[in-house]
């Protein structure tokens, strides 16, 4: 099975042209180690999660975007390098979670970026992790992944 | 025109002497990869830019102070290499904002440091990104941002 | 004196077998960078320090959480590379501090975390570091600390 047919069978698919704003990117590259911009739950041009998990929306709501921001950092890697096969692992993501004190599982909300990266890459998918929960996040998303991969 | 040129151009001096408090220090460097501390807006050793936005600032105090943080990131790198010459991209900048659930636009704040990038390296100033609102910054600093540069 | 001595002499014991949960691990290595998950504050499997600062617990409390944050780091680190005289540097630090907008010290709490890395490797111990005050992070914790090792 191929990385995107793996993706496929939960019912994920990888976008294509993930774009940055501005004068920043959707990606460096140093020494084989690819630096994914900080992604947030859009499909297409719409945020399509967006709010403040203990507020005003569930953990339910937050790992599927999620599974939505990590599903981007994989467009980003392929678009990026032609191939998600040049991945030779996933080295860190870090987990931001737009909620109020009264959430205390970003964990819970991480577990379902990094499923996506052991079920895109198998072993090579297993990754350091940081999750935390945060004040705002851009147009209000309720999640941002950020990425490192080894290449 | 050289880097500092430009930069004088959009009014920004790059300051001399950034120093680390306590066991950290400015920058640390390993196999071309420069890790430079997060930095706040200070202008010598007052904090020039205090306060959360959406609470007690705007957006047009933010982007100051994400300037100032982005030259701070660039003296640093020049005391630490000798030259900011030796910058060839950088990699990723991570922009903390200072501000409450209101304020949904960390993004046009970051905006502001990656142009300092851009302004000083042209091409190689583009970078990966991520930028998030965070409940509070040392000495209440408006931003805080940090770099990973290839040299 | 050996690393495990001198952190000894400070009344700090490095823990074994410090574990990730699911998808994550507790760390990852590539090209001599050896990047170590957030830990947070957990003895065995209880998590001793949980609360915010400026809200339920103290900046002393926050220090003593920082400390156990960065003693797991090296754990973390010492049960991947076997020992830690394999690590040359630490290259940057992040320190979440769970707190609301009245605490404005992460820095002084982050002090706790770098103390131990100079502790532990001296002059190699010290390095980059980011330090940011955030609405809340796993099961509560008071602190959360990632690293990054140059080995």
């Amino acid at each position: 099975m191929s990385i995107e047919d793996r993706l496929k069978a939960i019912g994920l698919e990888i976008p294509r042209g993930v774009s940055a704003a501005a004068d920043y990117v959707p990606a460096t590259l140093h020494n084989g180690t690819l630096y994914v911009s900080g992604q947030i739950p859009r499909v297409g041009t719409e945020v399509k999660y967006v709010g403040r998990v203990g507020v005003d929306c569930t953990l339910a709501d937050a790992k599927a975007a999620a599974q939505i921001c990590a599903a981007r950092i994989l467009g980003v890697a392929r678009d990026f390098l032609g191939s998600l096969d040049r991945v030779q692992r996933v080295l860190e993501l870090t987990v931001y979670v737009n909620a109020d004190a009264s959430f205390t599982e970003p964990s819970a909300v991480a577990d379902a970026a990094s499923d996506v990266m052991v079920k895109a890459f198998l072993q090579a998918g297993t990754h350091a992790r940081s999750a935390v929960c945060v004040a705002q996040l851009p147009k209000g998303a309720m999640v941002e992944v950020s990425a490192i991969l080894a290449v």
